[in-house]
């Protein structure tokens, strides 16, 4: 069976019933099916809202990405973003566009995948939009809550901040170039939700974004919107085991993918000078970071790397 | 020029170069330009979220549909859900994907037209998105704020309520017909967002629901989401001066197009047997109000028109 044989109400109606089999939380005071979630936030909180897209042959492609990583991936990247506020989740819609042609199994499995995440995270689907298209494509907004005034934002950085990242750099960019070759599945991003959380209640915390276009260009956006600059060491940078090894096999530029690699949805953030060791900060944030570089007046200087043109880099 | 000579960031930068020219209100503690829009609710209020999306060929055709007209009623569309919650606008969000042959001159006309709506609304554009994509399409989110507990929903009509509509019925179905006929303009709705607000105050509001699928779809809903059933009559449902000529001449058959026309984005609400006059409701509301019905134990009587079929009905 495949969508044509489903009214609008029909494709709702799947998606609505999968959702309520998760449960739903009781800060969510209307869910799916009135014209709009109504959400509760606490006392004394902000409200944070991101949107992101995938978009078949843009971000994905049927032959080479199953149907629930793509639902996966799609929420993740939102709450990526909510975790890069600090922020918690309160709920997510997601507004679907889909052939005719597109299999009901196919949209069953992106909706198991959407809520996998949504229940990874306790954020829960309230509500979206389906609607008829030539390609498929998911646009997902996240809407949570951070105390007021707490925030993190990619403006706050100061010279003198300790920069540091969370987990490892360059997987998303292995599992692209792997997938190239043979076949295998994307890399699904873990939303930073708890670090976040945690940095935006620290007196310390500096400015924060999470990583999609790769370290180099968001660091940019850091230093940009805060006017200021910042040097880091390549050599300081998180990497699984063996990294050099997998990135040769890979016909991938260690350094360069450390850098530039992008989509890992890692936190970068600074912390003010006076703020907790590395040890501290991890149990604090409860997950690894390590801290590669600090945040100076002007420019951005790289040791461990040779700029070759705007978004190239040799050796380490 | 058109879209593949604009990099992602040329996009966004254009479109939120366009949105800061409106100003931005003191509500939005982070706009345009993180990782997330911040927006500040008023002490005890729950937070409102609605998603809708706009699609090339489904929604909308390039050849008939003038660009700024598109992006005026993917926000009012959005927008129409929070009045029907009874909500007041914190900002909206705008993902968009096009085609790389898209002349930017109509993404210009396109966002002129969001940004139309948003300033008359208070409804700041805080965020968004841009893909490429084969076809155009606009998936609007709607985010806002409404006293703790008293947002309007569907499943709160009882029986005795009076059932009231804002407005006038069969306009948008009437500029769809003159469209397909002349290559006039698509009608862009007003979202009914101060009576929906007046409402969701009073305490003899019932249930509320905003017209996008036709008035006995939507009525449906409410009945469906309350377990109720109505009353109305066609004779007292709110039109121009002159409708049955203009259905004639548009070969639309009158009380179809009153019933099922759709799109028309007016509330229809219930009030409880002793709210105020019809005349007192348009002065709490600010808008001409007509009341068509009433709220019973069950089932759908429509006084003055013959049903043929799921969806057709005949003469008054």
């Amino acid at each position: 069976m495949d969508l044509s044989r489903l009214s609008e109400f029909g494709w709702i109606e799947r998606i609505r019933r999968a959702a309520a089999r998760k449960g739903v939380p009781r800060h969510v005071v209307v869910g799916i099916g009135d014209d709009a979630a109504v959400l509760r936030p606490r006392k004394e909180e902000d409200v944070v809202v991101s949107t992101d897209a995938l978009v078949e042959d843009a971000h994905f492609r049927w032959r080479t990405d199953p149907a629930r990583q793509v639902g996966r991936r799609a929420v993740a990247a939102s709450l990526s973003d909510l975790a890069a506020m600090g922020a918690r989740p309160l709920g997510v819609t997601v507004a679907f566009a889909g052939p005719g042609d597109l299999p009901v199994k196919r949209l069953d499995a992106v909706t198991a995948g959407l809520l996998d995440v949504c229940s990874a995270c306790e954020a829960p689907l309230v509500g979206g939009n389906v609607a008829r298209a030539r390609r498929t494509s998911l646009t997902v907004t996240a809407v949570g809550a951070v105390g007021r005034g707490r925030a993190l934002r990619r403006d706050a950085a100061r010279r003198g901040d300790r920069i540091l990242v969370t987990g490892r750099l360059g997987e998303s960019a292995l599992a692209r170039a792997r997938a190239g070759r043979v076949g295998r599945v994307m890399h699904v991003p873990e939303p930073r939700l708890a670090a976040g959380q945690a940095l935006a209640r620290a007196s310390w915390a500096g400015a924060c974004i999470d990583l999609s276009d790769g370290l180099v260009g968001d660091l940019g956006h850091v230093l940009e919107a805060s006017q200021v600059g910042a040097r880091v060491a390549v050599a300081q940078f998180p990497r699984r085991k063996g990294f050099e090894a997998a990135c040769r096999r890979a016909h991938l530029d260690p350094a360069r993918t450390l850098l530039a690699g992008g989509e890992d949805y890692e936190l970068l953030f600074t912390v003010r000078p006076g703020a907790p060791s590395v040890a501290v900060l991890e149990r604090r944030l409860g997950i690894a970071v390590s801290e590669i570089g600090t945040i100076v007046a002007r420019g951005l200087r790289i040791e461990g790397a040779t700029a070759t043109g705007r978004s190239g880099f040799r050796h380490f």
